[in-house]
């Protein structure tokens, strides 16, 4: 069983394909948020800080960090608030953290001063990003991501999508990297500009699952772009690449509806032992209110067939009579 | 390509691979609904016209009649009430109806006078019940839902399920019926009661399509019986059991919430064309609202990626920027 084990100082988190669908939550990343983007360069981590506790409590695993604000010199600005964001993270919040930047002297800054085992976000099958990541997914034996385009640009083909996951996982074996270090990111394009990007996305996921065994991750949201009430085709999305074998994704834990889906998906996907954290979130659920209140700390919960007996449809009743 | 073609006088639906999943209406079924038993029995048939009405405007695309009132004798009161309330159906709507007893005169009393090609509910592996459904599905060409337990009823075991799913197979192609007019329900067990129910029947389903090549259905939301927000479950699990290849399920097509996930699901399993009906139904969509209007008859939408910018998040942006 691939087991990709990330961790905090106190907390340990295993991605795995007989675990709960690992969230990862993306909110702490100035892209696309020039407002976010304009406090960080100021110093002002007070968003920085109200989205680490707000991920937390809405059911984030992992919280990604990404400083990617716009600069002249990435090379040289980068790192330090990069190294400055985390340092504030895993003062908060006890949960691991995702080292999110397309700077590698970020990445490296990130990694000296993470604790615990980190994961790396993110290196892709461009030769000169696989040669400047690897050596130090290695060196500080970290897991990373592994977005599945090279030089050649994201191709629309699946099976190229397959094999530069396949070269990935290949160059990382040079170095010493084991395929469960490696979570690789098939790619979701958005289904309204490609009508095909889900069954795409499905079918890698399940042979990224069978022949690399690896585990897998996704921006989430990027499945819905375009799309009017996104919340509900990705609360679609969600059960679909967990049923394909999907592991972890990054996405943003504060929405009630996706995160419903995710814990649903669990149930049924045999990861939340006795229904016991969809119990505990929903057992005073009223039709209506989208917004479950956050799980509490993990406890164990009375079984599910106990407490309640449901309103018993025809169907229910028939399969009694049929049997 | 299986295509299973169910029709009313004026409307063919196909169930199928390729398709939008089929929702079958259940509500019309007096099992566990006391006073629609009592309004039936006494011939006041108000309740199953509404049931018919609205769940046709709310996007069912057969409805599945169902008359079985307790009775001391079924065999004689069973069919002419079948027959009275497939004619009001009939005469109100024009979807196709699924003829649904466990009495074998009343279903073919209502093959009788169902128009069009109805679908029969349901035949089961029990021999007596074979020779009993198969030369009526033969005579009156009509397409069959086949129940997976047999005469030592419903097994545990998903690969019994599909033994028997393949025995029903193999039997009705000795009366010259064809695989793809025998729609599968591998049987759906509650998740609260048996944790590995969701991975079963996924796995089995997807045998069912890849080794048997027919088209599947289920009792829906025997899937969360006992659970509390059943409608959470029954939503997750709809895109799950999409995602591993059913075409149709008897459910409530009342449930904004379960709707809601057949319309996602269908979206990104490709079968929803330009996401027409997801635009069409949720273009003003306000968070919050989960009731959305029932989606008007069909027409061409414009594309998807046309008329809305959406938040681009984070990851989004940085596909572009990892290209």
């Amino acid at each position: 069983m691939t087991h990709t084990i990330v961790a905090s100082e106190k907390r340990e988190v295993v991605i795995g394909f007989d675990k709960p669908f690992c969230v990862i939550g993306e909110r702490i990343n100035p892209t696309g948020r020039k407002k976010l983007a304009a406090e960080m360069v100021e110093g002002n981590f007070e968003t920085v800080e109200k989205d680490a506790l707000e991920q937390v409590a809405a059911g984030a695993a992992i919280l990604d960090v990404n400083a990617g604000v716009t600069a002249v010199n990435p090379n040289e600005t980068e790192p330090p608030l990069l190294v400055k964001t985390i340092q504030i993270v895993q003062g908060l919040v006890d949960v691991p953290i995702s080292i999110d930047s397309s700077v590698t002297a970020a990445i490296e800054a990130g990694l000296q001063v993470a604790k615990g085992r980190p994961l790396v976000n993110s290196v892709t099958g461009e030769l000169e990003k696989l040669e400047a990541i690897l050596p130090l997914v290695k060196k500080y034996d970290v897991p990373v991501v592994a977005i599945s385009n090279d030089e050649t640009g994201i191709s629309m083909d699946p099976d190229v999508r397959f094999a530069v996951a396949k070269k990935i996982v290949e160059h990382a074996a040079d170095y010493g990297i084991k395929p469960h270090d490696i979570v690789v990111d098939p790619l979701v394009m958005p289904i309204g500009a490609l009508g095909d990007a889900g069954r795409q996305v499905f079918a890698l996921v399940r042979r990224l699952r069978d022949e690399l065994k690896v585990n897998t991750t996704c921006g989430l949201s990027n499945i819905s772009f375009g799309l009017p009430h996104r919340h509900g085709v990705n609360a679609a999305f969600i059960p679909m690449v967990i049923a394909s074998g999907m592991t972890s994704a990054i996405m943003n834990p504060c929405r009630p509806q996706e995160m419903e889906a995710v814990r649903g998906a669990n149930v049924l996907n045999g990861t939340d032992e006795n229904c016991a954290t969809w119990i505990r979130t929903y057992k005073d659920y009223k039709p209506g209110e989208h917004a479950a209140p956050p799980a509490a700390p993990a406890q164990a919960s009375a079984g599910a067939a106990g407490g309640r007996s449901g309103r018993r449809g025809g169907r229910a009743a028939r399969l009694g009579a049929a049997g």
